[in-house]
């Protein structure tokens, strides 16, 4: 279980700031990890009192909406009805609705509203049941025109990078402040999520070292590849991340679903020539990409691929595109590896379609602007986002030691300490009334 | 580490067959868990010899086609030359791909096809390479109009069912054949992958056997609620599931991303009036909204709501639509659970219409048709598709002692399982040649 502070300081990791103004506008979207709208700003918004709603019980499905009259926009009935948050409704301790949307009659409307201070209360018809709401809650959410939050996995909340924009150098944090500080390690924990990408240095070069960091980070995802592996060169590797050879940018395990969704990579020793990490952002290339080549992108985005990985005691496949949207169509999630990659079934034309979409894609993933390259030291640990960040190694000689440790994480465990170490450093009873 | 064997026995568990005809013909697809197409069938696919393609150096982005005059249709130049399996392209201890997209020149073309003894060698141009395949092998990929096999996680390589499909029982297993017998085994754990339910028998009674279970099937998931969980009632708890309230249908832990894709409940102690298991296919569900409602269907697969919880220790969401789709339109992923769902952010026509969809959807996932109803005796453990699968809890008296033990693992696992496991009953050989 990651411990976590009780109260934080403002102060940021020695990273530096990266790129005030990400390629694309679209993509300057909030903080990561910050999957609420700013609280409450603005006035009664729709929902709110005013022109209140009388039963208009043949509306649209769901029932009557409640108007807002100033504003020409409102809450449905059935949202605000599903949405009450009395203790019958929704379990006072845990917070969690008890309420069924079956439970709610299929005409429900509303009979009356009425505003007093700072709180709007709702009369619903047929089943009589009041609901009292805070109307900052409900502005939150009723005022018309707005938008919802970026969703924090997707480029909406990212800032993108290449390696110029980075000045060359990644994020760094330092694991003893980062121990120390728990404002500094929120910085740090924030920076995957925004930058997908953190060295932390002086972890101290002891085999297992980084599940310790992977512990603050959330909890160890355990694959066919143990808790932990040892990145070194094997004499019959069953993956070509145990060789000397050099390994193109690439997201980890592909061929498994779910797959990690962050990478730690812990330096123990490093005297080999060669040998140095690469890192590039999938999500910047990716929009680079749609900007340069809109229908590539699109045949990336709609071909299921097949990745595969077999060993003796191990079989994996999955089927994915190598660039997946959410259900906006924005960037959220990313899978390269030519490693695995199985070939594709579609006629000739849309295969060589395929293949040229990838082809373009793998040459802006490669293209040295985009490349970070890092030389990691003993005691450095890279955290990345593996659904975001390719990670790449350059060859080296057999005969020069090199031994990282590795694990897998998920990001769900950072955006959730982020989020318990931000209580502390906002009105924390506001926002408990309106979680 | 999962022990697997080398050898199985075709032996299927107890388990009911099921319904032999699936709800909906586009549904009744490969075996899950089954990635590869039946191997080899039919003579020379495209890229087969015959009408040899010579150099086409303008054609479809990505080079000329290898044309099978037969059969009008034909692999790609730079399929053929990317998928080449000689040792300089691809290693030959670790069978992974050593060759990168970009090191194939832009206007690759076939100089050359010639066939022998059930293989095919390409000459390319320009860069010379010669690449030898296998004909048989060639044929999974080339044959014209050959689809893609089913994506295992889809409901193309499912069974659906309701209660009354499966007899009102649900697949049944017994945990010491299922120990003794790597046949059974197997065939216990396609269960799973198949109809995203199995409930086996005779586990021990004791605190943490079900972490045994999970390790027969991959690795555990560890969350916020440990690597193991208890199920009963707790004073305060900050989940409804430690209450003896009665929990409806759902998806466990939708606000995490990667969300757990398989669960397990093991019964310790179920002396209690009521606490019996509810159990429903959320694919074959959404399969009916889909017949009944396209346009609720479509509402859910396009709309991402936010999941969220929140304890002391602990700030989680995430963002996804109750059905997921893969690229291809086919259902993948189901996450409902009214207690998390978070207020939708829409304009009121539409927020209208997501909670009408919404409603449609509760109620086929709430029927007593879809429900199938179990009660766990000690020593029972469910084993379910937590991205399939909904489970819920009928209310029970306080008075009565009820006592489950969970855990999360994932379904990447449990295919792996069984893709080693069929190994024995398969022609290796020819099978490493394809892989």
């Amino acid at each position: 279980m990651t411990s976590l502070p009780a109260s934080v300081s403002p102060a940021g990791p020695e990273a530096p700031d990266g790129p005030e103004t990400p390629d694309d506008p679209e993509t300057s979207g909030g903080a990561a990890g910050a999957a609420g709208a700013p609280g409450g700003a603005g006035g009664g918004g729709a929902g709110a009192p005013g022109g209140a709603a009388g039963g208009q019980p043949s509306s649209p499905p769901g029932g009557a909406e409640a108007r807002d009259g100033a504003r020409g926009a409102g809450l449905p009935a059935v949202w605000l009805r599903f949405n009450c948050r009395c203790p019958l409704c929704r379990d006072p301790v845990s917070g969690q609705r008890l309420l069924r949307i079956t439970d709610i009659p299929a005409d429900i409307s509303v009979a009356g509203i009425t505003a007093s201070s700072g709180t709007v209360q709702v009369l619903f018809h047929p089943d009589g049941h009041r609901a009292v709401f805070d109307q900052d809650w409900l502005a939150r959410y009723g005022e018309p025109g707005r938008n919802p939050p970026p969703d924090p996995r997707t480029e909406d909340a990212k800032r993108l990078w290449s390696a110029a924009r980075l000045g060359g150098d990644p994020p760094r944090g330092s694991w003893p402040r980062y121990l120390a500080d728990a404002g500094y390690r929120r910085a740090c924990q924030s920076a995957v999520l925004r930058d997908g990408l953190l060295v932390l240095s002086e972890v101290p070069a002891d085999p297992g070292a980084v599940l310790e960091v992977a512990a603050s980070l959330g909890y160890v995802r355990e694959t066919n590849y143990g808790r932990l592996f040892d990145v070194r060169v094997e004499t019959s590797p069953a993956n070509l991340a145990f060789t000397s050879l050099p390994i193109p940018p690439h997201t980890d395990n592909p061929y498994r679903d779910p797959v990690p969704t962050v990478q730690l990579l812990h330096c123990l020793d490093n005297a080999a020539d060669g040998g140095d990490s690469g890192f590039v952002d999938g999500f910047h290339a990716a929009a680079a990409l749609r900007a340069q080549d809109p229908a590539a992108f699109a045949t990336l985005a709609v071909t299921p691929v097949t990745f595969r990985y077999r060993d003796a005691a191990t079989e994996l496949s999955a089927t994915r595109p190598l660039i997946s949207l959410d259900a906006r169509g924005r960037i959220r999630e990313i899978r390269v590896n030519s490693r695995s990659l199985e070939p594709v079934r579609l006629p000739g034309a849309r295969a060589a379609a395929f293949y040229a979409a990838y082809r373009a894609f793998a040459e802006l993933l490669s293209s040295p602007a985009a490349m970070l390259t890092v030389r990691l030291r003993p005691g450095d640990c890279a955290v990345f986002d593996n659904t975001r960040v390719l990670h790449a190694r350059t060859g080296f000689t057999g005969g020069g030691r090199r031994h990282l440790q590795g694990c897998y994480a998920d990001l769900d465990g950072i955006e959730s300490a982020v989020a318990v170490g931000e209580r502390a450093t906002t009105d924390d009873t506001r926002r408990k009334d309106r979680i």
